[in-house]
């Protein structure tokens, strides 16, 4: 079997799961790593591979995943795109996905290329059941509960507030879409703990949470990056009221965020040149193996 | 906006619902009813829609619901396939999937039309979870529990026999995909409650599970088509162990049956010529209105 080949753009938290995602895959293989410092100081467990500055230094890529932060993904996924190579993202700025795809989808055609683009779990995975589920009931109303688990935009929100030096925001869910931030800071030395609790809780990221603020030594010593969801629906089917619906997992989050990317990377194959968002690819196409019988064994 | 023109074809449960569902659908229209007895005793609640003998006496028909028997499906679907006519069916012998996949593929294309085989919920939107988990955590063990809710089959099974007047087989999850079968019995006077009870526990049908058997008056009074589904996945992404997804619904049986269907009509015209699961098409495609409309709402 001729493997997927496959780079890995970034080697930060996602990089390093993408990568092992891509090594328990049976059908694929990363032929190298994209990252800014090159093989400069080059991690033990990236000895048997390439480690490069740039995407043009690869021969043979099929699939770029892109591990980069989410305002980097335009720029890397169309460099990639412009050489005919697919990308996959975790793109997570909801208002914007709809601006990224046009994007993406222009260049993806004028190269023969695709680009799955958003695909984590949320947005991504749960996107899927969030469509199947309004799907199976046309009308009524989902709710998507994340948590308990860290938000990175909420922490670094706190980590730019005057006298923190780190700070950790928990997103714990408390039903029908509202969430609690749990705000655990460490300050810096002379910092005055009530002075920068209010100025989080008047931060736009908190100002319509039920947030509390909480003084620790250490933020590193909370560091769990365990992550849940609950999606839930109640709705219709044809005139059949009282439908019921829920999806719920506890999970790591890198490691299921590279996971995604690594099935998106499998999908991106079997589409037509264009962009996609995980809604828009059959969910077959992001398992290995022979369709007939995937379809026995899983249909 | 020009609707969707839907035939449906019997009417018996699940056609009165897929036509509910139907008229639910704003891009859809039923143009007509097919069954056995045509126009004859034509319920009160069709006085609106022709009611025919064959799918050959309506005009512009584009999506057959085939809400016939199972073991009809393959064979109202290649008449209606031979027309051009999409079909769509909820064929449920887990077994013979495949199969029918490929005979109805061979057909579909021939006549440039798209049948979408077994969808209903499981298999069906089941499916479409399973094979979504699968890929979230490619290693492990997937459990799918049944239930409470009514077992057609095993209702069948117990009533044919001997001294059975009518039954009911409640299927009970009781996890890790084991269940319990919950018999209800009513009896032909002069039948031996222990004798047939034995007759059940060893029928093929049941000898393999925990079944309890109990004599009722009236089956008829524990009619309820109430059921649910608990799928639950614990695997591996990438190399990180440990990832829980959890699936459940409490619904309307042929509620939910019904408008799958009628999501996989509307998905039939977006396919190129073919047969397929509904693992095989994107999610987005069961859903009436603007891509990027639901790509804004959805993903």
């Amino acid at each position: 079997m001729e493997k997927i080949q496959v780079a890995i753009v970034g080697y930060g938290n996602i990089g390093q799961y993408a990568l092992q995602a891509v090594e328990a895959a049976p059908d694929m293989e990363c032929i190298g790593i994209v990252r800014r410092s090159g093989a400069e100081n080059k991690p033990a467990e990236l000895a048997q591979y390439p480690v490069v500055k740039s995407i043009k230094e690869l021969q043979g890529v099929q699939v770029a995943i892109l591990a980069t932060p989410t305002r980097k993904v335009e720029e890397y996924a169309k460099e990639c795109l412009a050489l005919g190579i697919n990308t996959v993202d975790s793109f997570d700025i909801h208002t914007q996905i709809v601006d990224l795809r046009r994007s993406l989808d222009a260049v993806a055609k004028a190269n023969n290329a695709v680009s799955v683009i958003s695909a984590g779990w949320d947005p991504g995975s749960d996107s899927i059941v969030r469509t199947l589920m309004q799907s199976l009931a046309p009308k009524g109303i989902t709710y998507t509960n994340f948590g308990p688990g860290r938000s990175m935009g909420h922490s670094v929100a706190v980590r730019a507030i005057d006298g923190v030096k780190d700070a950790l925001s928990m997103t714990i869910p408390v039903g029908t879409g509202i969430h609690r931030r749990m705000v655990y800071v460490e300050l810096e030395e002379g910092a005055d703990f009530d002075t920068v609790a209010k100025a989080i809780k008047a931060d736009p990221y908190f100002v319509n949470d039920e947030t509390h603020v909480q003084q620790v030594d250490s933020v590193d010593a909370l560091n769990d990056v365990g992550h849940g969801v609950n999606l839930v629906r109640k709705g219709v089917s044809g005139k059949t009221h009282n439908q019921l619906f829920e999806f719920d997992m506890k999970i790591n989050n890198p490691a299921l965020t590279a996971q995604v990317l690594v099935n998106v990377a499998r999908a991106s194959l079997k589409q037509q040149p264009g962009a996609y968002t995980m809604i828009e690819i059959p969910v077959i196409d992001m398992l290995p193996g022979d369709k007939e019988d995937l379809i026995r064994h899983l249909v």
